[in-house]
């Protein structure tokens, strides 16, 4: 039998995709990749995931795992040689089991995002993690990348929230590794290896994740502020203040906001005058088991102070549901707003706390010199020091002009992150984009053991190649 | 030059020990193990430390890293072989770096655990580890068996509070990843990789660690129940009621407590009456970033609430430090009065919580049932699902008579921990003492898994051998 003949023989000839049936999954979601692939393979449980790695490990033929394919790395693309298999986990969205008393529920890797923080919301019970695409990204691909969000301020990311992982190896094996655990100290730590690894160890197709209780209230603040440096003040302040309450603390700079308001006027700034013009803004978000009127009144304490020492020019915080939501909304429409003014140059980037001030100016001043007129992007979780910072098309540039020069921006980014200990992906992971740029980055000492355990869980080569790592020759 | 020469070449004479100047390396703590080495090695520096592994790699030696020395499983005690060399990590104490804004600092792994703590107070932060051996043990060891404590509830084990480590690998290469992030996406996750490897994959020597604001207040309270199941109920309705501000909930059986007040007579329990002789005991642990006041209040709404509805028979607020210190001393000294009742065979387990009522009885109606008379000693961090489930010697035991039965013992308690879904080493590690049960305990898959990891990263096995793994033949 034919590779394909015995892939269909598992999971059913439905399940098998060719040609035009196929080509969605051979994109990614910003359409900045596009593929091969020899079939897209759909597997329904964990056994069929299992066999389909035998068939293709035995025949040398790439898997590339895929899950809600909203990565933004291009980890879920195959390359363009047609000899790879498109694994696809999407038919694996179970929720297997829900245990209130030891907070965990048991998830296929296929299940939506939203569909998990519904299950939980139902058992009464708050799955935490948050971001854009949640509508579509799966628990998988979440894994696979490390996602993080709006909230992993207070609950981390995704490596914090899974207590237990069910992995298919490169050689088809089944680690039965599902646990409820807080702490496990029996050996090596296989759940986090596996975690973040993008599928080139392996495929996640299970987990046990954590869940906390409902928060009782929640409410939102925007403070305007004149610089980064009072923004890592606030920060400071509202950790102490605040404690684990605080569940958000967002960063915007004011051209980011002025090109939300403009590229959709039914939002507002909700200040006035010289407040409405600042070049920076911070959202913060608490979480109380107390009220809404106890969760006003620790806002109110905190940002008086910050009000009274200066930090803070402005502040307004939410005094109802609908005005929290309004300030959010501010928040997630920065990306679509700035879509809507052009393509820009991106980079997820992750910075100690204590030099983010120092990092904006120095890398918008240099990126100012060698590229005259782009424009800067800056908004992100700044409580996780993880900054969106991206490059526009500013006056004289194009679309076309800007990204024909997209590597010379990495470098010049990539480089100032290097001086203040940095990170060149803080959640958004490797895939194709930076693969290359992380050989260069990377201590080559860590480099050499990271090849060390992709051959050793990977000998074969054939688990998503030519993702995170350059392949060896 | 001899590797005995080498080494004294690379460190000093004064630091490489033979003889009777060595013998306190080579037993441990609780003083079940007892080895030999060729030498205690003790290097200043990372540059040492790597061209001590160097050396030893080179010559075939084998290498046991120590901290403090007070692991509980053997860990860092060498065989009675005499071939490995121990090297400890004392001399690297320095505390590198303290960065207050990013909330992290920067320690080397001889650092005892309370000079670490000092140090981030001194600077109004918070290092939130806090154990039993707090004046004697390393920061080292704590990551090399990712330790918990008492506070796990709230901050996580060691691993969660490590961000970024430095590393010399079992070739004696350097990586250098001490980092300051909270989100970094770029590759395999190696740092939780080694964090809890037991030193057999290399040897950490700094870390960077997470740090927090200082709670302004803290509050104890004392609760008297009937039930395992009550006590699960309670820590339900404590999360849900307090949110992250609940640092500690601890499981105290009453034997346990009257163990103590037995034991030191200075010591009472805050009861009378029938709450004073109940089954089990809850200590809660309140850290709150408003006000004493305001964390009693807390404590009395919803520990207020689990007496209403029944699941709490009686309950004790501390009203001031001096109470919340006694109510503490309480869980404290539960080890020493055991110690004083004679030895007993320890286990320290971690369940789901939503089973532990199940297991307990179950376990405990199989121990009698086998071994009739034998006490049983249970208490731990029930917020974390951990036990210390420990069998005494009851009526018609001595010490050694149970001693003798404890691979029975273990066996017993094993199958019911396989049988709930628990894991047998919850916070102390696999060392010596769990390295056999380990391999017949783990799911066969991932046992391969960490000897392809062990093999792949320490290909000559010179790396604290016999721990953890039973070493390839």
């Amino acid at each position: 039998m034919s590779v394909l003949d015995t892939l269909r023989a598992t999971v059913g000839d439905a399940h098998v995709r060719e040609g035009t049936d196929a080509a969605p999954y051979l994109t990614d979601w910003r359409e900045r990749y596009r593929g091969h692939a020899l079939a897209v393979v759909s597997p329904a449980s964990t056994d069929e995931v299992a066999a389909v790695v035998r068939t293709c490990a035995t025949a040398g033929v790439p898997i590339v795992p895929q899950g809600g394919n909203t990565g933004l790395c291009g980890g879920a693309t195959p390359d363009d040689s047609g000899r790879a298999v498109v694994l696809s986990l999407r038919r694996m969205n179970r929720i297997r089991a829900i245990d209130p008393y030891n907070d965990t529920m048991d998830v296929e890797a296929g299940c939506v995002l939203q569909s998990v923080q519904d299950a939980a919301r139902e058992a009464g019970r708050l799955f935490p993690l948050s971001l854009g695409s949640e509508g579509s990204c799966t628990i998988g691909g979440n894994l696979a990348t490390n996602a993080g969000g709006t909230q992993v301020l207070r609950y981390g990311t995704m490596r914090e929230l899974a207590l237990g992982l069910e992995v298919v190896t490169a050689r088809g094996d089944i680690w039965h590794g599902l646990r409820g655990l807080r702490k496990d100290n029996t050996g090596y730590d296989l759940r986090d290896l596996f975690i973040g690894s993008e599928g080139t160890l392996g495929v996640i197709t299970a987990a046990t994740l954590r869940l906390y209780p409902l928060p009782v209230a929640s409410c939102t603040a925007l403070v305007a502020l004149s610089s980064i440096d009072d923004a890592v003040a606030l920060l400071s302040l509202a950790r102490r203040g605040l404690g684990a309450s605080l569940t958000g603390f967002e960063l915007m700079a004011g051209d980011c906001l002025a090109s939300v308001t403009r590229a959709f006027p039914a939002q507002r700034l909700p200040f006035e005058g010289n407040a409405a013009t600042l070049p920076w803004y911070v959202l913060l978000e608490l979480s109380d088991s107390e009220s809404e009127a106890h969760a006003r009144e620790r806002f109110e304490t905190v940002l008086g102070d910050a009000v009274a020492n200066d930090s803070a020019r402005d502040v307004v915080i939410a005094s109802s549901f609908a005005q929290s939501r309004a300030l959010w909304h501010l928040r997630e429409s920065i990306p679509l707003a700035e879509k809507a003014a052009g393509k820009a140059v991106k980079h997820d980037i992750s910075i100690p706390v204590s030099r983010m001030a120092e990092f904006v100016r120095d890398t918008n001043e240099a990126l100012q010199h060698i590229f005259p007129g782009v424009r800067h992007v800056i908004f992100g979780h700044l409580g996780d020091g993880n900054l969106h910072y991206n490059v526009a098309p500013g006056a004289g540039w194009t679309d076309i002009a800007l990204l024909a020069r997209q590597e010379a921006i990495f470098d010049v980014v990539h480089a100032h992150i290097g001086r203040v200990g940095g990170s060149i992906s803080a959640e958004h992971g490797i895939g194709q984009l930076r693969r290359d740029a992380l050989a260069q980055f990377k201590d080559p000492i860590e480099l050499a053991l990271m090849h060390t355990i992709k051959h050793a869980l990977d000998p074969h080569g054939t688990m998503n190649p030519g993702k995170v790592l350059i392949a060896d020759s």
